[in-house]
């Protein structure tokens, strides 16, 4: 026992009276406080998890986004962002663009096929439905296939017609059961909210690469879900969607597998080759850099997290990264956001810059092509030159028909881009040989092309048989 | 008072007996081992500062740096490590390399000059006198100017002389004082160790574009001591050492600098065309790339920290970061090893690549323009070819001759590279219509220049005014 013991028997030492009072009701203010806090916690926990205790049941083939936006208002909300009409990025320019009036190269490049008349921006998700039947693009022969990537209509029709039956309809005749623009049953399972892959060409591409679709993890199907649209196709058999990936997904690998099955879009009015047309192979070309290496999904970039109150979820508003630096690129790379839309845009310019030097020489190749061919080169003489130019072509439509201005793989872009100039600037050292055969040593008329009427004017003039006179 | 105190008078709980001593030997023990620990750290201290406590005087000539090295051994056995011969990286081949026998096109490439006689790798820093003074590529009317990079006796001579003064003496003649390969006092002040400028070139490029050296951080200093020589430069009225950044430090700033002076660095021996040999502008190449828009210096992947014991210290073994994955790019990208070696050669590869495809087409034109000068075109008729060769191989050079296969930059190494095969072919293009004009329409006859032997043949006859003849 210390000193400080009372001494028995001595008075226990006092507090003043009113001590008692104010601690109770201290105590009692701090009890308060600490129960208000728990029911803000709680709270919050409830409004983050209300949505999935008070589902409602979402129906199989419910296509209409409206009605699973009932349990997601979250995600909808941001998915009906899709319907912004907004000036974009800096190469997204004004929206939506007119490629045709912007590039009148693509007049010429396209000449001979529906890219050469009209060829828009495409829109947001949700504009789907409107932009596939405003382009002048499709035509009365088009068949359904075109409108594999435009509406969860699409599997329900499938389902009930068959894949290959679907795809031989005609466009047309499906117009009154396709309303429901790109939603989302085209990624998740109604019951599970799981993502899925609803359109058959990419199981069957991936399960002819012996990487069956049930394997892939969830961050691979973060990405798996876009690329059953954003990725190289072609009607195989004129109707039957596929994609060339049975020799890989490489510019060589496609053109490899292209070039066995003598497979072609259209042939190009001015000379005569015939071209593959690339669709927007962002898959392909993203996985080609650095992102995909380091094992960055498309929704990461795409689709960030965001939270709301207590809530996370999903940005469904599908879009260029540069539209939210903060919750996208900012994640990874803590730069400021000018900085990271300054490096952006850097790789940007270098891109656009090598596409607009290759637009140029595949627009003199085909008309060095035509002028040798009106200088009497049979298709004998030019059928290595059309070989060299469709390669090139590709190359260069790999970069150009893709989103993101080579952002997805800056080097892989120029690689393609430089060697389609290349292989332009080859065709015409062809081409002035063939013409040297002829005694004709000038360069040919290249006609004057520089406006999106003008060339429409040279592009006609070929496709009607009545070419303008290249030779000199 | 509650009911567990002792009741007045009873006797307090006791311990046992032993608790005491036992409790007594363990705090002893803890006592000596936190004096241990405390005796081991100030060891390890003492161990880190011993060297600046104990630094010998360095005199302000020293020139040899095993002297400044008894200060600093571990900074000095890490530069040593650089005289090491081994197999390098994947692109680094056997070491050192014979890039003549690897590539005979860069005996085509450099016809006229002496790299097409003798183009070995470079080796370590260690090595600078020696690789120098071994090479056939200095002759009797070299100016002394080819020292400047090689050995830190050269700032002692050019304070004795004059810098132009410097210069102007021949190479020959400053043998016997020049003899310490670059080292410890071409980077160091030696009285305080920090970073310096010593040669003249660089700070005058940057006075030139109103960055005065003095005002550069210690970061900026990490790669501006290496841009004092690994850059692009040439000789200024024949002697003096000037890098062509007046207009700036990308390729096209460089090219719109040297034809303003009319420069070139040798007539090639096939074409004629006035060629601009780029030297190794890494620096350059750097800046447009990544790493650099990051802050990353030279000195933080080439040079990167490691501790030994209690001392921290800078690898002074310059070399590929390949070569110490762990202490270089792992600092930064915490990848696996082996994912970050496959990830630059990926990049290497395709920058190879496409190296190579531009350099077949520069050998053709090459020979394209010479069969068009053989069959009677005129210097006039061929000034615009030349022009638009001299920048395709200038192109082309830029990353031919840097160091890292193009690693240092890779969107911008593709860039240069598609540029100079696209502007190669554009040669042969317009070489295809002056052949035209004679009537010929078939190709040169382009001699095999399939090994070094072959070409080095080839390029010999063109050389001494009897080529073969191209004409088909």
């Amino acid at each position: 026992m210390t000193s400080e013991t009372p001494a028995p028997g001595a008075p226990p030492r006092q507090s003043p009276r009113w001590v008692g009072p104010v601690v109770f009701v201290l105590a009692m203010g701090l009890v308060a406080l600490a129960g208000l806090l728990a029911v803000s916690i709680n709270e919050r926990r409830w409004e983050s998890l209300r949505p999935t205790l008070a589902l409602k049941p979402v129906g199989e083939w419910e296509t209409d986004s409206a009605v699973w936006g009932q349990n997601y208002p979250r995600e909808y909300e941001t998915y009906l962002a899709t319907r912004i009409d907004t000036t974009r990025t800096k190469f997204g320019g004004a929206f939506p663009r007119d490629y045709l009036d912007e590039d009148p190269n693509l007049v010429i490049l396209f000449s001979g096929y529906g890219f050469s008349k009209d060829y828009r921006q495409a829109r947001g998700h949700a504009y789907a439905i409107a932009d596939v039947t405003n382009t002048k693009r499709v035509a009365a022969a088009t068949p359904a296939t075109c409108w594999t990537c435009k509406s969860p209509d699409v599997p329900r029709l499938m389902a009930k017609a068959g894949v290959k039956e679907f795809y031989a309809t005609r466009f047309a005749d499906l117009k009154a059961e396709i309303t429901h623009p790109i939603g989302c049953p085209d990624c998740h399972d109604p019951k599970t909210m799981n993502l899925r892959i609803t359109r058959p060409a990419l199981g069957e591409a991936l399960a002819a690469q012996g990487r069956p679709i049930g394997e892939a993890t969830h961050q691979e199907m973060r990405s798996l879900v876009c690329a059953q649209c954003h990725v190289e196709y072609y009607f195989k058999d004129k109707t039957y969607l596929a994609f060339p990936w049975a020799k890989g997904t490489t510019v060589e690998d496609m053109l490899a597998y292209y070039d066995a099955t003598n497979f072609s879009d259209y042939t190009h009015a001015v000379s005569g080759t015939p071209i593959l047309k690339a669709q927007h192979p962002d898959y392909e070309l993203y996985q080609t850099g650095v992102h995909a290496y380091r094992g960055v999904s498309c929704a990461d970039c795409h689709m960030p997290y965001r939270t709301e109150g207590g809530v996370k979820f999903t940005n469904h508003h599908v879009a260029s990264p540069l539209l939210d630096i903060a919750t996208s690129c900012s994640v990874c790379h803590r730069w400021g956001e000018e900085e990271i839309r300054g490096r952006v845009e850097t790789i940007q310019t270098k891109v656009q810059g090598a596409k607009l030097a290759a637009e140029k020489a595949l627009v003199q190749a085909h008309f060095d092509v035509a002028a040798s061919a009106q200088a009497g080169a049979t298709d004998a003489d030019l059928a290595p030159l059309r070989a060299r130019l469709r390669h090139a072509q590709f190359r260069w439509d790999f970069v150009a028909a893709s989103n993101g201005m080579g952002f997805h793989s800056p080097q892989e872009a120029m690689r393609l881009l430089g060697d389609a100039a290349g292989g332009a600037q080859e065709v015409r050292v062809m081409a002035a040989r063939l013409l040297a055969r002829q005694r004709i040593s000038a360069e040919p008329k290249y006609p004057d092309v520089s406006t999106r009427e003008k060339a429409a004017a040279v592009s006609a003039a070929f496709g009607a048989g009545s070419p303008p006179r290249l030779l000199p």
